[in-house]
């Protein structure tokens, strides 16, 4: 497949995010569909990790991929076809992030294009700073770092890690060649956000997937019930 | 050294950025100070790659390192401490980057406490979106991409690979665990900047830092005549 819908969406022109963000949720637990925002740094592996995932949880739920980007439609042309569940492209025009309003922009698309979904996953712009401020009206944020990144990220991006519910940490068969402490990590992580929940994966060797698997099919039914 | 000169930027209440920037450009040449403004994703090793590279050139330069970050102060401290060179930490109050006047006044603090510079580095804000969109002022703009972040970087983030004179890609010792692919990743480049030079580099193995430093040796030199 190398082709996928992309469309241009636009911010807001409220100044009420929250408000936008709490009606999204709304309607997305009265759908009983899970909006997952998945935010990380540039290259930090949302969308390997999103191949994988998908492809372990395809079966049992209808899922649809909302893929944020500036420009490129290279992450929506992966996912569709790597896993070949409904993918729509949005381009942010230069924003460095999703807000809520742009979120149910996708969402609308997505609904309008291939119907319902048990889960969407929003890929959030590759930014660890503005995605941060912006509620999308997602049921749940998930952050992704990956080692390379360096286990002090925590200290340097505080508002990220204090509003991410899951920090999957990612490309952990590389840990030998890079100077990374889970320990420190994990400590880092939990004075922003002791309820984070931080699981460990390798998103190229599969390495840790069946429990963050585990861990979103959790999500998934408590939110639907 | 563990204490650094920590500083809270306040962005212009002007809405001319470009304006304040080639006040600032100006002042700095009429100084004969060459500003670097460093950009680059979270982690690709813009600390690691400035101590390097202020080690081989503080004998002949008089070195100062503006460090902007969001929250701690770890980048500064570092810098002190590795190079002995002054530096400043910036706190940009969640801001996701610097314009012109928040460089300003890093300058000016950075010359009231310490004196001249020949070389003055801004560290930016990791975030590969909106430092790109905001002129500081800066002599030449110097992004770094590591190879764990992928060669399809210039294809998703446009603007920063448009505005930058110099792309580093950094941490090479890797390339054996990644799929990077260089020559991918220079014509990317290419398309969004013909003129950027691309210098590959291992800030942690040193590797390519000598052809980086005689790049940086020249552009002062040139900038000072």
């Amino acid at each position: 497949m190398d082709e996928v819908r992309i469309i241009e969406v636009k911010q807001s022109v409220l100044a009420d995010n929250d408000k936008d963000a709490d009606a999204l949720r709304k309607k997305m637990k009265d759908d009983k569909t899970f909006l997952i925002n998945l935010m990380a740094g540039p290259g930090a592996g949302k969308t390997t990790t999103l191949v994988r995932v998908i492809n372990m949880m395809k079966q049992k739920y209808k899922i649809g991929v909302l893929e944020a980007d500036i420009d490129s439609d290279v992450d929506a042309v992966t996912i569709a076809g790597a896993t070949g569940v409904d993918a729509v492209q949005l381009h942010t025009g230069g924003m460095c992030h999703l807000d809520a309003e742009m979120t149910r922009q996708g969402v609308n698309e997505l609904e309008k294009e291939y119907g319902h979904h048990d889960i969407v996953i929003l890929e959030n712009v590759g930014n660890l700073v503005c995605p941060a401020e912006f509620d999308t009206g997602a049921a749940m944020n998930m952050m992704i770092l990956s080692v390379p990144e360096g286990d002090d990220k925590p200290l340097k991006y505080p508002l990220m890690f204090q509003v991410c519910n899951l920090a999957v940490i990612n490309k952990t068969d590389v840990m030998p060649y890079f100077d990374f402490d889970m320990e420190k990590c994990r400590e880092g992580i939990a004075r922003r956000n002791p309820n984070a929940a931080v699981i460990p994966i390798s998103a190229k060797t599969g390495d840790g997937i069946d429990e963050l698997v585990e861990y979103l099919n959790c999500k998934v039914e408590e939110w639907r019930k």
